[in-house]
This record gives C-alpha cells, structure tokens and sequence, in this order.
C-alpha cells in the first residue's frame, strides 16, 4: 500500500453554490491540493518534475458521492498513491467528515507528460519510489463513458484565470463547462451521485469550446452524458448520476 | 477604534495565475472570508442579519497592492469595522506576509439591503454593536471613478455557480469579467497595484454582461478603466493603475 497523507479543511462560502454543498469545481481544485501537498513532502514537487522536463496531467475521474460537504463543515482529504504501470499512477482520494464518515471518493489516473512534445512518458522508479505505491502489470479500465446523442451544447471561452501556474486549464475548470450547461433549475434541486470522467485532450488558452450535453431518464436513475469537443476533436467526456434534493 | 479579526491563510495553486501570484478574483473571495468569520464570531452571522430580511451588500472597494502574494505563501488577513453612518459601514482588510510586511490594503463600504424590496435599509445600532465601530456623521466618498471612453468589450453570461449561498453574483466574479478583457499578453507582463471599483447594480443569474475597457497610457502611468453594462445599464465600474512586471 502507498503513504497516506491528510489535509483537513473547512470548507468556505465561495466554494459552495446556491444550496450552500461544496461545488464540484472546488471540490476538484482542493482535493488536487492535496496530492500537491504530499508530493512536495516527499521531495516529488511539481517544480521537481517540471526540471525532468516532465508534469503530471490527470486522464481521468470516477467519483462516487455518498453526500456533498456543506459549507462551513470541517473536512477530512485523505490521499494515497495506490500503484502504477509503466505508464499510469493510480491515486485515490477520500473525503471524511468530521464524524469520521465518507462522504466522497475519487479514483483518478495521472500520466506524465513531457513538456516539450507533450507526449506521455514512462513512470520512473526515481519518480515514483517515495510515494511506495504498488507496482501492477495491469493496466485499469476505467468504466466505459457513454457518448452524446441528441446534445444540446453552450460555448464556453478559455478565460486568462482559467489557466494556473501549470500553464494549463485547471481540471476543475472542465467542471464548470461540464455542468453548468444544465441550467439553474436542474442544478439547484439535483445533485451528483456518480461521475465518470474523461480528459481526452488539454484546451488551452484561446479556445473557445463546446460543451455538449444530453439527459438520459431511465427508470431508476437520471443520467446525463457530456462532452467538451471544439468543432469534431474531443477534449473531454463525462457520464453523470444524479439524484433529486 | 473596531475590533480586530485575523485569519490566517496559505496561498493554494488555485488562487495563482500563471504566474503564480494569487489574483484578485481569489483574493476578494478569500478576503471577505474573514468579515464572515468574524461576523458569526460576534453573533451576527449572515444567517442572523437574512433573519431581519436584511443582507449585506458591498459597493465599493479600494485596494492598495505592494505586492501580490504567491502560491504557497502563508499570509495574515486582518479586517476591521472601522465606522459607520445612518446607511454606510467602511471595513478594512490588511494582507500581511510572515515577515509582516503589509501586501494589500483593502477599504471597502458595505450597505444592508432589504430581501424583499432590494432598498438600502439604515443601520440599526443591535446589528452593529458588537463590532465596536465608530459611529461618523460624514458620508466618505471614494476617489472619482473615471468613464471608459474609447471602448472594446467581450460578453459574459453568469454561469451557475457564480451564484453563492447568498443567491447572488459572487463580488469576486466582478474581477473576473473586469480583468479578462484585458488578454493573456497584457496581464502575464503587468500587476495591479491600485484598484478602485464601484458595484452599482447587482447581476443576476441569467444575465449577460459587457465588460468594455479602455487603456490610457500616461507619462507616469499605466492606467485602464473598465464598466460592466447589459446594454445601457451600468452595473459596475473600475479603475485600475498598473506596473510592469
């Protein structure tokens, strides 16, 4: 098993939306925070990788929310470096209450990248040995996303506070596009169970993208299926799960 | 003189720009944080004052920036309620770096506004007690607010979770739609270092702003002056004094 490390946070008002439950946005951008946090404690810092020439770019999210933390509430992240192939980090994160209960977990796969070519590289020992995660041959499917079919889309353009010290769009920002397609009077009286998502290609600064949607109502579950494409390159997939308040 | 609130605050990677500086649209947010905490500290949380049916709006701010903190530097932020009239309250807000160095400084003015009609209300001595603020006769007037004259704008649509808790535009969302227009090659080479903005209508969810500007080169200074309208209407207006970086 890999190191663990804990960040407790409390969650604020500007990370909550109307309901006052912690957005998926903020809940992204903090949790990154703290696989930041870890890695800068075991000498593995984004500054580090970035003199290999490397940085680390996450393909993808599932997240399973058994309840979203309120604002105000003070918040367990919990993280940890599961195992890698030759070429994918497994990391896990977990967000507890104050009662000890899970509220949130989030499996998510990282890759390095190579900064100049922006082709993936190989997962070095030197890298990845503090963080003493499991070594597996296998390489993990993520649960298959479900395309669009009769997508309904807004435009959204890459805004400069979009783009962080990596250079490039902060994760959470996909959210934002992702989501908010769906309106207020969907968002304010649902909220997500389950979210699958995929990052097929980095938007930059300049672009203005597509962010398509469709909601699927089946018997026992609304489902609603995304995409962020620019005209027919796909930059991001997503399957969502939701629950009425 | 009011009493003092500090929080103590470490800049995370979501609040930096590309240059890894925290930018004003994180700085507001996070600043207001703590008149909130000391507003529930005091018992006069935001629940308590939407009780009478009254809110909290803010209509102004000046800030004065040294220098902008960075991403992973702890800082203070200390505010206080320094007066009030019949209708006005003016806080400050300090930045204060680990060597003590003041960063910013932030004057603003609140107003308590009514649920229901959307009208100033008078401020009543049970809500403001507690905070030990002197009470002042005169009405203090900020620096003029100088007309954008020869205008470029972009559009913006208020998106769902630029709404907060308190069902309204998030003032640091302002920043954003004021400061983007400006594009990736002016803010990467210049910081602000005053800023003077007047908030004179609220935007609500479903609108779609114009963020116009204009750039005014002086001897001495580099200036732009900026004005959040939907068609005729002004909503907000600022001017902002910059250096190179």
């Amino acid at each position: 098993m890999g190191k663990r490390y804990t960040m407790p946070y409390e969650v604020a008002y500007y990370d909550g939306d109307i309901t006052k439950k912690m957005t998926l946005p903020s809940m992204l951008a903090v949790v990154i925070r703290t696989s930041e946090e870890q890695s800068a404690m075991l000498g593995r810092s984004a500054e580090y990788i970035g003199s290999l020439g490397l940085g680390w770019v996450i393909t993808n999210y599932e997240i399973t929310i058994n309840r979203l933390p309120r604002v105000g509430e003070k918040i367990d992240i919990t993280t940890e470096a599961m195992s890698y192939n030759k070429y994918f980090c497994y990391r896990n994160f977990w967000i507890h209450d104050e009662a000890g209960n899970e509220c949130v977990l989030i499996k998510s796969t990282f890759v390095l990248m190579n900064k100049e070519n922006r082709k993936m590289g190989s997962v070095s020992e030197e890298i990845i040995a503090p963080y003493e995660s499991e070594k597996i041959k296998k390489i993990q499917r993520s649960e298959k996303i479900e395309k669009v079919e009769n997508s309904q889309s807004h435009q959204y353009s890459v805004r400069y506070f979009d783009i962080d010290g990596n250079q490039h769009v902060n994760n959470a920002i996909y959210f934002n596009w992702l989501l908010d397609v769906l309106g207020y009077d969907f968002l304010s009286t649902h909220q997500p169970v389950h979210v699958n998502v995929k990052f097929d290609k980095e938007v930059e600064y300049g672009h203005v993208v597509e962010s398509h949607y469709d909601i699927v109502e089946g018997e026992a579950e609304l489902k609603t299926r995304h995409e962020i494409r620019i005209g027919d390159q796909l930059y991001c997939e997503a399957n969502i799960r939701w629950q009425e308040i």
